[in-house]
């Protein structure tokens, strides 16, 4: 066998080994599924094309592909308990956010969904500041200049995590701008992950939700 | 004069604007502190070298100057209630760790601190990490290849924020090489902020546990 | 000698050659000061430090020092005829924002200024964008992240100017990263000059500026 | 619905929100533009691809598609009034200029055009540069070393807008080079947007001469 | 004919040369081999994509064609006489492990072959790091941040080859992230080769455990 | 008309225009052709792929297509009467050579050609280097490292012109780090033109080379 | 305290831990050495500057100071055992080259040292090749272009340790141009180590000969 | 001895080894000169400062020290019987271009010097070319977008050496935005050497015309 599954991790780390679906065949992502379901793991996996898609669905038909979000796991019964925003700065901005939004439904997250208020309009995400003001966390993805996340800093008092995307051209450089602004935020309470990383944002975002979570009960 | 101060910041964000150092004369950090009294808020500068930190000290004798840090703040007569871990990976890196320390300080948290565990000793962390089981949130301070916040990342349940350094030689580019090996972490948990930014980091992590700590109440 | 001095560059563009005082002697400015007067053109040198700035004040008395922007130039007996904002994200961009006012003082135009209303705290533009309302142009100066430009042209309905600067840390790398936020800008109406170029800025927003009230006579 | 349409933008910033097509399906495009019909506003799309562009034409059979410039747009019924000088480096930088003279046309401006005279051969602008004596501003699109604005800022006393291309190959970056080039212009008059940006070029020109022309009246 | 083969490469090297598939036809190929094998040489070439690799198959039926790692060599008599370790981060990193392990082999090596153990788990290579503890060097392949090569080099005495690999996205810049977290390793016992380079890391562990060997006897 | 042709090229320079194939069409190449013609000018056209090549061939059969180095030409009728030498280090650098090949014999020149003697295999190029020692010039093309033009430039007193190639993986980076080795090249009689250029480079050989000739006459 | 000393390096690494002195105070180093003799371990420091360098021989006077090599480490009473060549590009590359020549020392071997042979007198090398015909393993120590090792490597069959300097200008980025031209070497028996990595390049070839002469008993 | 001074480079290569200065005591150049001087060998060191320079004219009071250009070299009593062209593009290149006049009169050239005549008065060079016109090779200097090589290749028949500077600021990057527009320059007849690399610029210079000049004997 050509994987070395790191099967304490729920127990360790909360939460069961995701799939990094990109250079596994089906088979493996088949097996990996299958083990965790032995431990009473739930299982997400991503990077996951069109066609990788459907073969997992035919192979495990209770399992949600997303097309966009190139995602696929399986359903969480868990009713959402959510206190999670996720904002995007333009429409092309939706892919990473989708891969985002299926990650925390599978920790059991219906985040509040805010899209396409580029700083370009300013007011737009002024209006609906109010409806993430009380939330644990907020995502925020954008792609070209990444200007974004400094602007939803400057309205809320929670920690905002930066999604930088590889939308844009030229001095874009597939995202390594929108990178570089996040991390040279002027909001103090910006952290950032890897280009197009909507799955690390989300598993973050859901990490510390979970937390304020439990410590409410 | 030449300062616009965010005076609404503490209501909006939860901590007043904290002041960049780099720049700023002693009258003008001065100024904004006084502002900031006036309104009822605390204060802290970052990037304060020791001349500029004998020159405060001597005009608010009673802020505390942290040389190795390189920090001003007011005394925080709060006393300690954190659960944050404060990690380095090497002796090298302990400045930007004093600046995360007396960042969390400002904000009342007095961190769990565990020094020079480099993965080149990688059973050094593995014996301390039980310290770390419970904490909300934890800090990892390293430079050259940046590697020792994904193994932390793998021990734990709770995030992990990155703060890379510019400890190193050549090949490291003044922290670049840090940088990029903890954005493409393969431990789902970590995030990251600037090159030395122990401020950010820490205001972060402070944001994080605080949320905790309200809810618990 | 060692200069060729463009002697039809008033004729051909409008303003005579600007000396880049950065690796020229005194005497070479004073002495190029000099083949201007001859020619009935006024005088500006950029990259003054202060010894060669008092220097200059020796050698030309009438002449205008100013040590934060290191400009030398020779007074504009024009009054003030502009339209053209200047806008700074924080304190520490004030260098290169005095360059830039002094080059439009120098082409005889008093800028609205307004300072320290970066992104991290949205509302401080937000209160004072009217005064640029009906501007012909505006300067934006930014270091950091660099976000500030975006809002600004989002706001209005002029051309905006984005001088980057290397104010910032870590991966700011001297002002690439606020330079690439600004080329990536979502906002239509962002151009971009080099990096701490508060010279290039003012100059190119004169030059508009001068287009319009030469059209409105 | 997955977009925030800006719908006032027309009145803060003088024109309607562009759509950026990459990554919209034909639908989302299609229900932008009838929504900014209802508002009374005209319409433009750029990197719009063969298949696309066919689909908008079907749908929206008024429409005007560029292939070469890659834009949709409805088409502009007042008469050109423009100022403006549009020229390229090479044969190989037409698409680029193509996106611009769109552009142009959709702000009701039919540019001055002038085809393939770089600075290999630098009598070839020379010999032109009268027609650009009085123009309002200059777009200059250029690939490679992008060493042409320089010379057209030498010749001229307007802005001049440099675009550069990712036309070239090896050092050339997919326009890096030219790119850099142009920021670092040693000619005063010379602001740079994103490399293969044709659409913000002339979307800067349009607004500077349309200033200029109201000024006129 | 176009090559100048470096015949005596075997004497003066230890190992005739190996040839570099990419570009070269499999006409070309096949006359290599021939040629070396009039020497008495035997034969490796590596970066041969299926088709390739079918062709040369037909051509010389007893050579072993390797898909994943993308060899072709001929076989090797002689039996194993190994004491080389080869370990993998994830299951993404297999093919160029693959062309490591076929690299091994031809050298007469069968190295002991430990997978899929990223710092992400970082127990999964502690608990089998004793299999090298007599190892005579050990290679490491990883992708992503790199790290997996620091804590290996951390547990054992013998040197350490790191192959960083171009599995990743975004910041990882296909490898270079890798590359640059391998060469700043604070374990002293690692070296680097080029990204994606299992060839070369495999064919310097094959030299380092021949000499051992030689030693030995 | 789309191109301004530079038709005062060859007066000027020596050499009429060279089209730069890349983006442009049949037939916009065979009207350069023709107009070169009226001139009594020849022509050389780079960068042509095989599909162009064909319907240029069909267009002018007199011409010379050469699939290899992508470039098609004029024949010349004048004699070799060259002094030039081109070697390479390796069989995948063909592609480049060829096309500074082609290059050489439209301006009249057949060079002395050294294939495949890169440095792993030191003596190879020692041994030849006898050929080359009453030079004009020579051009050395390579990829990977590019260290080959040292080696020559240590053995030879003419000019060395380097041509970096594209040739490698991962860490060659596309040719940056042969290009960045020749600049940085110990032998003071190296130069260095684009990756891939071998147009570039062979056109400077024969310049060079016609110089001397001339002057022997 | 401030450090966690790795004291069981010695037994699971084969040496102890050697200390990094950049930023650690002369009192860290010396009581670092002193826990090291407590433990029977031998020391060695690098990175240390003149001063300190003066500051520990008064401490420890038994110690062994090298001013150019910026080493501090007790003296070795075993003899020389050696097999391990050292060779250098140029007398710049010096102070690299004697880090590395005594940290082989503090590990008990005495190289063989060839000076200032590089590419661009290409016989210099291979005049002296034989001297290391039966090394175990050979340290290149080059700056500008980095050619030498793939020399060196071409005339060996041995293992070929690169260490890249950051000596040149330019386009030599401060040792980058080295680096990448090693990392690229089209020789197979070729690693790498960072920039100015002078301790690393010695450590590994000090361990690999270890090993042989382990082997030979 | 430190030095294997390659001695037969005057009968290779036709000029003698020249010294680089950077890094190399007194003592040592002192004993370079005197050992080509028994060789019969003239002398230039290169990058030489004030002090050494001081120092050397001490030592050999016949050799002359250029303050600007940073050069030491032996007087040459040949007459000059140039042909070679010197351009720069702004004042702040003349060092650059002192160190390249220096080497050429240590050939026995006296190069045609051209001052500051950069793009932005692009008639500077225009009214001057015809000095060049029967140049066997002009070498450009220029720092910023470096376009002047451009320019010059494009009235030109002969070679054009261009050598990038590194003035400038921001994204100049110390020199290689010039760098990358030398390199991807669309004149044909322009070769690049390293930044700041006055000395090698002028070395292929004086190779290039004393080729011609033997020709014509
Ligand atoms: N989209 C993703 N981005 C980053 N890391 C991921 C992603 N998906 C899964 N992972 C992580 O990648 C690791 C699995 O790697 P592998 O062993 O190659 O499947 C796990 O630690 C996951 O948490
Ligand atoms: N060390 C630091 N790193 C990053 N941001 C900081 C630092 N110190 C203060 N800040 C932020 O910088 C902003 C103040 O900038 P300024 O107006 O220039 O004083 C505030 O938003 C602070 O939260
Ligand atoms: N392969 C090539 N590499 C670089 N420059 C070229 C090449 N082929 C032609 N050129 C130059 O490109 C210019 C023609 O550009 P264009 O007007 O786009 O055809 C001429 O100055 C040629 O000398
Ligand atoms: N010059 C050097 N270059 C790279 N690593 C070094 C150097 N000197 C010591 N080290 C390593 O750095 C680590 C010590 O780091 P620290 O805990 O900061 O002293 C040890 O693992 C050493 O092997
Ligand atoms: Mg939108
Ligand atoms: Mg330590
Ligand atoms: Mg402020
Ligand atoms: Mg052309
Ligand atoms: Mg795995
Ligand atoms: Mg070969
Ligand atoms: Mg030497
Ligand atoms: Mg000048």
């Amino acid at each position: 066998v050509d994987t070395t599954l790191d099967i304490s991790r729920a127990q360790r780390c909360g939460f069961p080994e995701v799939v990094y679906g990109e250079g596994k065949s089906v088979e493996t992502i088949v097996r990996i599924f299958e083990k965790q379901r032995e431990h009473g793991d739930s299982s997400l996996a991503t990077r996951i094309d069109a066609d990788k898609g459907a073969a997992l669905k035919a192979a495990i038909p209770e399992g949600i592909y997303h097309e966009l979000g190139r995602t696929f796991r399986l359903p969480n019964e868990v009713p959402s308990w959510g206190k999670v925003g996720l904002v995007t700065a333009g429409t092309s901005d939706l892919p990473v956010a989708e891969e985002a939004r299926e990650t925390l439904r599978w920790m059991g997250i219906e985040p509040v969904f805010i899209q396409d208020v580029g700083v370009a309009g300013p007011h737009r995400f002024a209006e609906q500041a109010g409806k993430l003001r009380d939330a644990d966390v907020v995502i925020v993805v954008a792609g070209m200049e990444g200007a974004l996340p400094s602007v939803v800093g400057g309205y809320l008092a929670c920690p905002v995590i930066a999604v930088p995307t590889s939308v844009g051209y030229g001095a874009s450089f597939q995202g390594v701008a929108a990178l570089l602004g996040m991390l040279n935020s002027c909001a103090s309470n910006v952290t950032v992950v890897n280009i197009d990383a909507g799955f690390k944002g989300a598993y973050l975002a859901g990490l510390i939700s979970r937390r304020v979570q439990q410590a409410v009960q």
